[in-house]
C-alpha cells in the first residue's frame, strides 16, 4: 500500500526524473511550442510581397498537395482551424439537426462543440486505456443494450434519434483500434470520422491515421506537431465528399468570372493564404520533428525504467505514435497525487497539465447520453502530460 | 428612349472613361487588392522569430487596442474572419434557434449565413437608393403591417416568431442611415447590429460605424480596406458583452493555470498572433489608404462628371465614407446594359463586378420571409462596382 511518506516519496522521484530529461532549463518550459528553422520566413514573406496573403494564393494548394503526400490521404482542404474542419467533417457525413454522434468522453472541447455547431448531440463514450481511445469493445456492448440498425441507420432505442457517426480521437497521437473500430462502425451503419487533430504523423499499421473512416480532421493549432498559426485539414479519399468539402468551407460559391451564387449555407472555413505558408515550410520539417519527438519519448521511457508507480504512455501495438504529448501513467488512479505533481511541476516552470476535463463533468455536456465511462473517470485521475516540444529532445 | 444605338455609345463612352482613371493599366486590374508598404515584414517576421504565432502573443491584444483607437470603439475584439465575427455579434444580442433577424436583401451571403448558424431565419429587407442599405423608413411600414411589440420583443404576426435583431450593412463602405435605423430599432424593441465588415474608416455624423448598435462586425479579409489574410474583429461599447465576446470566441473556457473548464458552447474563433501582426502594421497605414481611396473616388467622379445615364456612387448626407469599392451606378436598371459593361470591362482586364446576388433570388434564401424589395431589385440591375484599391489613386 501507498503510505502518506510513500507518496512523498514517490512524488519526489517523478520530479526528479522530469528534470533529468529537462535538464538545460529555461523558465518555463512549454508543453508544446513549435520550431521554426526551415523556409517560414522566406514563404511568408514571398506571401507579403505577391500580395497573396488571402482567400486565394498556390501556398494554399501546395499545402494541400504536401498534406496529401504525406499523410497518403487521396485528397486534402485545409481550413481555417482543426475545430472548423471537424465541424466540416460532420456535415460531409450528413449528421443533421437531431442527430446523435458518438465522441470519447476524454477529449478536448472541441470535438463536442463541432457536434452542437450540426445541432446534433454528442453521445459520450468510454476510453480504452491500451490506446487511450474509444474503447471498441465496450462500446460494441453498450450498443447491442442501447441501439439497432433500422433502415440502414443505427438508431438509439431510448431517444429515439440516428447515431448517424462516431469520432475516435487519436489522444496524444496514440492511434485507436482502428480495425475494431471499422468493424464496428460498419457493423452498426455508423460514419466513421477520425479527430486526427493530434495526429499528424502517426500510423496505425502502416498506415497513417485519418485514412480509416470518411473523413478525417488535422488541426496545426500552435500546440500542434506543426503549425499555421490558426489552421486545419479535412483528409478523405472520396472525391465527391473532396469536392464537396472545398465548396461548403469556400462560402458554397458556384464557379462564375464576377457574379455571385451560392447553392446552400456555406462557410468561411478556407484557411489564408499568409498561414498555409507557414504550414507549407513546417511540412518540409515534419520529418525531423517526428525523430526529435521519438528521441524525447525515449528520453522519457529511460528515465522512469526504474520508477515504481508510474509509466510514460507508449505507442498502442500496431502504431507508430507521433508522441506529440507525452504522458506520465499513475499505475493508480489518484487525483491527490497528480494534483501535488501538477502543482510541484509547474511551480517549477515545467508546465505539465491534466488530461482536458471529461465532457460529462462541463455542465453544458453533462446531461448528454452517455455510457459507463468507468475507465475515462480512471484515466482522468491518472495522466499527467508532460513537455513535449520536438527541439527539448535536441 | 435610349435606342440600341444610344446603349452602345453610351457603353464605349462608361468603358472610356474608367480607362481614364486606370491609366497605366497593368492588366489584369483586381477589383481590391492590399498594399504592403509599411511595417509588415518586421511584425510577421517577429513573430516567427519568438514563435507566438498562434493563439497567444502581444499583436491580438496590438491590434485590439488600435482597432479600439482608430474606431472609438470601448472594446474590440479580435476573429478569425468577419463572417464569424458577425455569428458571435448574433450570439451575443441573444438570438436563437427560431427567431427572425432582419437583414438586407442586398448583401454577400455572410450576413445570411451568420443567422443561420444561430438557427435564426433571415427576414429580407429592401434597400435606400440614397444610402444602398437598409430602408428605415420603408422597414417601419412595413413593421407596422407585419409585426407588434409584445412584452418588450418584436413579434413577427405571421409566422409568430421573435424578430431579434437587424443587421444593416454599411455597403460599399456607405453608412446606412444610422438616426433613422437607430430610432427605428428602439421603436420596435429590435437589437442593432452593424455589419460594418465594408465601412472601416466610414463615419455617420462623425463617428466611426460600427458605434451604434449593441455589437458590431468588421472583416479584413484580403478585399477589404486592410487585411490580416483572413480577420475580423467584434466592436461594443458595452463592458459585458465585450467580455462575453471574447469569451465564446475563445473555446469558452475559464480562467486556471492548467486545467481545462468551459461554461458553454463555445467557439474556436480567436485571430491568430501571425494574422494579428499583419493587421497592426496595416492599421499604421489606414490614414493613407482611406485618402488614396477618397482621391481615387475623386478621379471616378471626374471622369464621369459629363458621362450622361450614369453616375459614380457618392457618399450619403452626414457620412464620411471609405470608398471601400466604388460603384458606377446606371440611372436606370438595365441588366442587357450592366451585363455588356461587365464583359467588355473584365475583356480588357479591368475587373469590375455586379452587386452579390440578392439573397431572396439564391436558391437557399429563397423562402425567407420578406417584405417588397423593389429597390434593391433596381440597384441590382444598375450597380456595377469599379476597381478600388487605394494604391490606383497613385
Amino acid at each position: 500500500m501507498t503510505t502518506p511518506a510513500g507518496r512523498s516519496s514517490t512524488h519526489d522521484v517523478i520530479v526528479d526524473a522530469v528534470k533529468r530529461v529537462l535538464p538545460d532549463l529555461r523558465s518555463p518550459v512549454a508543453l508544446h511550442e513549435p520550431s521554426f528553422g526551415g523556409n517560414e520566413w522566406q514563404y511568408v514573406k514571398e506571401c507579403i510581397d505577391t500580395k497573396w496573403v488571402s482567400s486565394a494564393g498556390k501556398y494554399v494548394d501546395r499545402f494541400e498537395e504536401m498534406l496529401k503526400g504525406f499523410t497518403g490521404a487521396g485528397y486534402a482542404v485545409a481550413t481555417v482551424n482543426g475545430t472548423a474542419a471537424l465541424h466540416a467533417c460532420l456535415l460531409l457525413t450528413g449528421v443533421e439537426h437531431g442527430d446523435e454522434v458518438l465522441i470519447p468522453a476524454l477529449t478536448f472541447i472541441a470535438t463536442a462543440n463541432a457536434v452542437s455547431y450540426t445541432g446534433a448531440r454528442p453521445h459520450l463514450v468510454d476510453s480504452d486505456t491500451a490506446t487511450l481511445g474509444v474503447d471498441a469493445s465496450k462500446l460494441d456492448h453498450y450498443l447491442r443494450e442501447t441501439a439497432a440498425v433500422r433502415d440502414g441507420v443505427c438508431r438509439n432505442l431510448r431517444t429515439g434519434a440516428v447515431i448517424r457517426a462516431l469520432v475516435p480521437m487519436h489522444t496524444f497521437g496514440h492511434p485507436v483500434d482502428l480495425d475494431a473500430i471499422t468493424a464496428l462502425c460498419a457493423r452498426w451503419q455508423i460514419q466513421l470520422v477520425e479527430d486526427a487533430a493530434e495526429s499528424l504523423g502517426s500510423y496505425y499499421r502502416g498506415r497513417h491515421t485519418g485514412n480509416f473512416g470518411t473523413v478525417a480532421a488535422l488541426s496545426f493549432n500552435g500546440n500542434k506537431v506543426i503549425t499555421t498559426g490558426g489552421g486545419g485539414a479535412i483528409l478523405t479519399n472520396d472525391p465527391a465528399l473532396a469536392k464537396l468539402a472545398k465548396h461548403i468551407t469556400t462560402t458554397a460559391r458556384t464557379a462564375h468570372r464576377w457574379s455571385f451564387m451560392h447553392d446552400q449555407v456555406g462557410y468561411n472555413y478556407r484557411l489564408p493564404n499568409l498561414n498555409a505558408a507557414l504550414g507549407c515550410a513546417q511540412v518540409e520539417q515534419l520529418p525531423g520533428f517526428l525523430e526529435s519527438k521519438r528521441a524525447l519519448a525515449q528520453r522519457y521511457f529511460d528515465a522512469f525504467e526504474d520508477v515504481s508507480g508510474v509509466s510514460i504512455m507508449r505507442e498502442p501495438a500496431h502504431c507508430r505514435s507521433n508522441y506529440w504529448l507525452n504522458a506520465l501513467l499513475l499505475d493508480r488512479p489518484d487525483v491527490a497525487v497528480r494534483d501535488r505533481l501538477l502543482e510541484t511541476l509547474n511551480g517549477l516552470g515545467i508546465m505539465a497539465r491534466p488530461v482536458w476535463t471529461l465532457m460529462h463533468r462541463l455542465p453544458v455536456y453533462a446531461d448528454c447520453p452517455r455510457m459507463d465511462l468507468a475507465q475515462a473517470e480512471a484515466l482522468d485521475a491518472r495522466i499527467v502530460n508532460l513537455p513535449s516540444s520536438p527541439f527539448l529532445a535536441d
